[in-house]
């Protein structure tokens, strides 16, 4: 065989417990409750989630073993394949050994189905019948509604309303898999009633599709609310694909120099790059870890660290995070799984620490490196991974530029199966990069909440 | 680890030889000229395929070597996994033991990139530059236009107008690739004019897209046609499949009593089934195989076992299969994959010596199954493969019912992302059972050319 492009694991190698970067990570400022303004306890969470996940959210334990049932599903798509991009090499003539850990192999074409399938595990235990999520794209609400038909549980997705039109087919993937989907702001809750009081056209938002759903979790007693990115215990069970990727790189007698995700919530470049920096934390071994965001949603190298709410209504803790102001609206960009006014406190506490180094790139400069990947390594990617796609291939470039061969690992986090219209428009030529809301943004920052001591 | 659901298979058991069904089928017809009536010989089809591909057309030899390049590409998805359906198994409550190979994680989601790979890398290898091909849905067009952008050819695909319309993702993943795709009958061909004079509003079809690609093929010396199915070399290439299959099985140490796959033009019935006929009729082990097709259009069922042309513009040589007439419109069915007027000539063969047993299938029926089968296993299927798992699920109630445990393994050719607004449909009430179009298929069949001797 010519020189290896894909490194497996076996099925047994899925890892037996999940990282939990808060062990390794000094100085993370813990969620405070938006009523009493004190460190959240696990109590304070099981109104919405079950006793195992609340704990989760809160532990410092470093490894959380993962439950045999969980590991089954996994199974089916796990460990994910860690390929050696060596068409890509080729095409950019550069001496960079590129790296990707491929999860579009999952059944919902993402990384989300990792966290979905652990939630639903728990809420079943726990005698839930029901959950409730948000979505944008429709890149979470179809793993939950993957996760939800395979547990025998109901699913209930607010999908933010300028998606719920503009694609469709996301939708049809939720309700294939038998989940029920409404656009948001939605009737249905007092938190949506009352933003359609204020603006009957209303375009929605993650914020406030994330009000909805944990209104109606709160409301019933059986029905939880299960999120896809930012919070901790999400950031635990995406930790399998850093793992698995260290293993991989053992295999590959390699190891990553330089480590790229795309960041919305987080929950993707947390679980990537979590496992190679405690690493670098127990051990000293260095990797340098980049996450790069939209330039139209700059969270993180534009936001505030500070305590913010994860919803518009503000029914979540207080998350001391970077974020752009939960009121803040970001312009329809097409990689929607990016487009979050916040960042998960795991990820910003490492921004802050110079243990991950952000960047903000533009679209169509996203879009150009996804096409090149897809021309030369034959997978196309989604508008979300484009974005570490871009960083890496600048990274190689460099590599040539400056004559060192640097090994670069970047997660492609999903297909773009389900995303070719945003291929379609930049093909013609009609792709904007949206500009990031100025006014918007400082409005929105001025609104933080007022939290003593921060 | 509980019971196991997945089969892999090292990169290095990638097969080292396609299998050639030919080698053991006896009595296969060959393939006519369509001026003299003679027996096909590799010239006579070289200028439109590289002398390699000519040859393996015409082979009788059961080994041809895959070559390590196309090992290589193979690599980034084979071997593919089996995968054994135990959450299906329980959710019909049935002792049969169900596996599907699982052929979606191509990067272009189906079966077809197996030839493709194989057919760009020949006309590569013989200077060619450019080429031309026809497409229905549109998953050959994209598995080659992927192997183009891999091999650095120019790939020409003529859509079917009324899918180019309809399903425009498809036509977007092939330009993310770097394909031209024009909707057919055009205005680029003699064929597409003469059709457009007599019926400027035609919705096309696969025969005259076919027709199409050939003449541009003809017509230009830098530029070969590919086929993605019917032929005997494209057979050959999918063996892959079954020969995997075949090495997944000892390791779950079972054999398949049945093996279903859905049959358009027969790639993926015969790149599945034909390893495992093949021990049949060398070694005596018996297996059953199924090959399910739509109702709406009934080759191996309905059709007749005759001579017929490949295309619309008669270009092709004579083919002896089973055919509802070259002449023959099928009704615009999701399953676009399956909507071909001909049978490859060696399924139609087996199906003629009784080695396979053709079964027609209501298309509500599939998605009905193809339902059933997302909800359980997680993967959502193509619009055909539902055609098989429709037949599969028949033969394991009908275990349950019979209180026997039989091993079926049925092919999961592609996944349906790129097909929701059949599955929207479906569950929306509005999917219909087209009815085969009797007159159309009795004014075709009356068509046929006239072979002497047959």
């Amino acid at each position: 065989m010519p020189d290896q492009i894909k490194y497996l694991l076996d099925e047994d190698q899925i890892p037996l417990t999940w990282y939990n970067f808060a062990a390794d990570l000094p100085g993370l400022a813990p969620a405070l409750h938006p009523g009493t303004g004190r460190p959240l306890s696990p109590g304070d969470l099981t109104a919405i989630m079950p006793d195992e996940l609340a704990k989760q959210e809160l532990t410092t334990e470093r490894e959380i073993e993962i439950p045999g049932p969980v590991r089954e599903i996994y199974a089916q798509w796990r460990p994910s394949p860690l390929f050696r991009a060596r068409r890509l090499e080729r095409a950019l003539d550069t001496p960079a050994r590129i790296y990707y850990k491929y999860e579009g192999g999952s059944p919902a074409g993402s990384h989300k189905p990792n966290t979905a399938i652990a939630q639903a595990y728990y809420n079943k235990e726990a005698g839930i019948t029901r959950l409730a999520t948000e979505t944008g794209a429709g890149q979470w609400g179809s793993a939950l509604s993957l996760a939800g038909a395979l547990f025998g549980l109901d699913v209930k997705v607010f999908m933010v309303n300028v998606s719920y039109h503009q694609k469709p087919y996301r939708r049809v993937l939720m309700e294939t898999y038998g989940a029920t989907c409404t656009p948001s702001p939605s009737r249905e809750t007092r938190a949506g009633r009352e933003i359609l009081a204020a603006d009957p056209e209303c375009s929605g938002s993650l914020g406030i599709a994330t009000s909805e759903a944990i209104e109606v979790a709160m409301d019933d007693p059986t029905t939880n609310y299960a999120g896809g990115s930012v919070l901790n215990h999400v950031l635990l069970h995406q930790s399998v694909i850093g793992q698995e990727a260290i293993a991989q790189f053992g295999m590959a007698e390699d190891w990553p120099d330089i480590v790229v995700g795309c960041a919305g919530g987080g929950s993707n470049l947390g679980g990537l790059s979590f496992p190679f920096l405690g690493e670098h934390l127990r051990d000293g071994r260095t990797t340098r870890v980049i996450g790069a965001e939209p330039a139209a949603c700059p969270t993180m190298t534009r936001g505030r660290l500070a305590y913010d709410f994860g919803d518009t209504a503000q029914l979540t803790p207080l998350l001391k995070m970077h974020t752009l102001g939960h009121g803040f609206i970001p312009p329809s960009l097409h990689a929607g799984g990016l487009r979050y006014h916040g960042m998960a406190p795991l990820v910003s506490a490492a921004v802050e620490q110079g243990l991950i180094e952000p960047v903000a790139v533009p679209q169509t400069d996203c879009f150009a490196a996804g096409l090149r990947f897809a021309r030369a390594e034959g997978i196309v990617p989604a508008p979300e991974s484009t974005h570490a796609i871009q960083v890496a291939v600048a990274e190689a470039l460099r590599c040539r530029e400056e004559g060192v061969s640097r090994s670069i690992l970047f997660g492609l986090s999903g297909h773009g199966h389900f995303d070719l219209s945003a291929y379609e428009a930049y093909l013609g030529g009609t792709l904007a990069n949206d500009p990031c809301d100025e006014d918007g943004m400082t409005a929105a920052l001025a609104a933080l909440p007022d939290v003593v001591g921060t």
